[in-house]
């Protein structure tokens, strides 16, 4: 089974999808087996990180702007100057992310909740591919 | 089939579990197929690199170090100095981990090794899900 | 059913595998699942990103070098200055990489292509285990 999420991201934020993620599993009527979600494109991406204390996910994207800065030097900069730089966000985080569950639930850890980073300054709607596969 | 690997890892350092990986393959009885594992914590991460010079490790463990300082500045520091980096070591390498199997054996080559690592100063025990699929 | 897809590469450079990976798909046969990438290397690795403009490519090759200096200081030494950075730049890119199809069809995004990153300077042949699995 598979299907579209599409989520509006703020630009240069991160938007957790966790609820929408377990709804998916919910609604398959699924018993046991992983979750796979792919995100179509290259200057987005996932992560599954703390959701308890907001302060981690500004962290990470402090972070990841300090590591990643938008100075370069960059060849393709014609999107802009935060284009390059989230491409190679995307590209040190996750395209795509798979996540087992049981009893219809997400197996995820206590404080474990899956987001979307939006490296773009801008918003953006975004398409991730969620495909469903039973445990063997 | 799923099962809980229950890992107890070294604070700031590697352990291997490629045995514990192998044996749960085997005990499935299973021929073909993909083996996921999906640790559920966010300061901990896995990754599948060479497992014959130790150095490599250490290497690997010096250069997280250095490109996620643990000075920040983060406004997350609750849990500790070393609480904020590793979440950060967390997302660059990866929660979970997907590894072909035929014939029983893992499909690895012949330097590949899979490793927890433990980013937080402490010893922990880590809960790793292992979830095994069959081949289409 | 998986297979090899054996890949010569350049040094220190990058290599499209997107049409290698569309035809291991189309000659399955198969209607919709996912097709599960996994390099048996630990100084290459995998990587989705834009294919429309090669500065991209460029640009996150250079981001590399940058992050992961071969001055170190590393200790795994024996094999050249470009082996303990071709095995960092492998832990934070991907050893695996999963992708959705339907309709025979990978369901990658407008821009998104398939990329083996040659980490080490000389060319190698490296090798990719290609499993497909079936849509629950």
């Amino acid at each position: 089974m598979s299907s579209i999420i599409s989520v509006r991201t703020r630009g240069h934020s991160v938007t957790e999808i966790t609820p929408q993620v377990e709804n998916e599993v919910a609604k398959s009527g699924m018993d046991k087996g992983l979750v796979h979600l792919f995100i179509q494109h290259t200057s987005a991406s996932l992560t599954i990180q703390e959701n308890a204390d907001p302060d981690v996910t500004h962290d990470l994207i402090s972070w990841l702007d300090q590591t990643v800065p938008e100075s370069g030097p960059y060849r393709h900069t014609a999107e802009g100057p935060d284009d390059m730089p989230a491409h190679i966000k995307s590209m040190i985080t996750n395209t795509s992310l798979i996540i087992p569950f049981a009893n219809g639930q997400l197996l995820t850890g206590t404080w474990q909740g899956i987001f979307v980073l939006e490296h773009r300054r801008a918003d953006h709607q975004r398409r991730i591919v969620v495909t469903l596969m039973n445990e063997a």
